[in-house]
């Protein structure tokens, strides 16, 4: 029968996925402490910020456990956060995972979790050092500190966006909205999880290594990555930054995936493309005259799309422009955990 | 009608807690991106190492909410991981704070639960530069990543214990296991709440500043934190060294509320003393000439005793010594989360 961790127990479990890290995951000569101690440590770089951030994700809220793997599972929580160290400008260096989990769950789920982590890592050649084991009554819950570094002074901002800014989007925001609806829908269909769309909801990418460039060219104002959906996204960057914005509905990137996930569902693409979508794409300002500059940095790296959309307004609020010239309010609520 | 979470909704959370730590937080000037952005950053100080752990609480798994008050559910959050950085003996800089929370969570519960945070932060000029919130179908999930600094090279591990090596211990092991059966019995008894032993359970005191005096001496060979139990957390340092220990019955200190506990409970005190109890003292070990000194250090920073208990040998296991010399093992499993 399939081993459980309260078959192991805790201790048990901190040796399988200590020696796990060991022989599948990376080592930094610059870590002093690693797992096993009441804290980790490391030495940090002359010259450098640290970055830090964390981010949870919870059964059945973040993820449908009966659609995912525990390995994409793993994927996308790391994901989520090497995100967040990406649109500072980061490296990503090393993760604390702090799990709390039903003594039910089998072992090699905790594994594949742990090899998901490693698969999102080990490119980066950052690390686990530490972390934290604890039962949980209802469900897995996952929550990862990630620790980066930007050299200092290179970090970017929310808060730098200036009226008359251009406003620009890496690849095509919605990807992973229409994924979710897809997957919601076809439950049971075969093939779904080959869906490029349902991939990109379930083990989205981050556009780490394309924020980290375009930082070091120190012409970007404000970034920031999507997890509340474009128009949220961007509005978290206004209001940090004091300013309004402009979108022209045309210019906005629509994948032709989308357009058909929209057709199949019976929906209009732009309620994905402009509505909550957790696509961990990046929303970055600059001054206009940079933006050609920039894009030859995006494409040096990556072949996703780094488009420009509107520009930053002196005002409060998003617009945006239809054809035509029509101007309509765009909600920037994003998505709230609490109200719905 | 009080306020409730799905009420204010995630961004107008986020906005109070701001509010709230800047009313009642410190501040660093070496914190360059505080709460609110992608990622905190700080500049880390040149000679110094850094040091990370995280710990999390679940409702009812860690903390009996009819029990305790959010406040004190705050402070006892905060006082683990602090704990955890003493115990490397590091000063304690910043906290990141990631909570899940039922959407009837009230407000002011979360407010009193950052109080909390901030009443154990605050003496330490420590502060909360960054977190995560979502929601929780079950019960409140606190996960809390600590980050403090040690200079270079003066980290105290577990790993460092050497045959021959005194075994020290802070103030009284068992005593909020004690407190926790207190609790467990006299529920709704009055006053319970200001019994010393309960206090010692719901909002246990960390040993951070005598832990890091102690390690500024050089003389500490390893030193952990208790959480798992007194005989746990030996056994955390004599695996991690490599050695085993003896510990004499009659030199572990006994509180006198502790034997009256055992009275009361109708059980025999060292069922506290041996058993699983997070008191979060500290377990020491040095070179047995050091002791005095050692000694007289504590004493200058704290009234809490430090008391030589046993060796350190060179076998495996703990050994504990009766009064008339008959060695019994000591059970050094400490509180696993799975198996029960």
């Amino acid at each position: 029968m399939a081993e459980r961790v309260a078959d192991i127990g805790e201790f048990g479990l901190i040796r399988r996925i200590g020696s796990l890290l060991d022989t599948d995951g990376r080592r930094s000569g610059r870590v002093t402490t690693g797992i096993g101690d009441d804290a980790a440590s490391f030495l940090p770089r002359a010259g450098y910020e640290l970055l830090v951030t964390c981010d949870s994700m919870v059964e059945g809220r973040h993820y449908l456990p009966a659609h995912t793997r525990s390995f994409d599972i793993g994927r996308r929580a790391m994901t989520l956060n090497i995100s967040d160290i990406g649109a500072m400008g980061g490296d990503v260096l090393y993760a604390l995972v702090s799990l709390g989990l039903p003594a039910q769950t089998l072992v090699q789920d905790v594994e594949a979790l742990y090899k998901g982590f490693l698969h999102e890592l080990n490119p980066l050649d950052a690390s686990i050092i530490g972390g934290n084991l604890t039962g949980s009554g209802n469900g897995m819950v996952i929550d990862i500190t990630l620790i980066g570094e930007v050299e200092q002074g290179k970090a970017v901002r929310r808060s730098g966006a200036r009226h008359g800014d251009a406003v620009l989007v890496t690849g095509f925001p919605g990807r992973a909205a229409a994924g979710l609806q897809l997957l919601l829908r076809g439950a049971h269909e075969a093939g779904l999880a080959d869906n490029p769309l349902v991939s990109a909801y379930t083990t989205p990418s981050h556009r780490a290594r394309v924020g980290r460039l375009l930082a070091q060219t120190g012409y970007v104002t404000a970034m920031t990555d999507t997890s509340d959906g474009f128009p949220g996204d961007l509005g978290h960057v206004c209001e940090a930054s004091g300013v309004g914005a402009k979108v022209v509905k045309e210019e906005i990137p629509v994948d032709e995936a989308v357009r058909e996930a929209g057709r199949i569902l019976g929906r209009d693409p732009y309620e994905f493309i402009l509505g909550e979508s957790d696509d961990y794409e990046l929303v970055i300002t600059c001054d206009p005259r940079h933006v050609p500059f920039l894009r030859s940095v995006a494409a040096r790296c990556s072949a996703v799309p780094l488009t420009e959309v509107g520009r930053i307004t002196a005002g409060r609020g998003i617009d945006m422009v239809l054809p035509g010239g029509r101007k309509i309010p765009l909600d920037a609520a994003g998505f709230d955990h609490f109200r719905r």
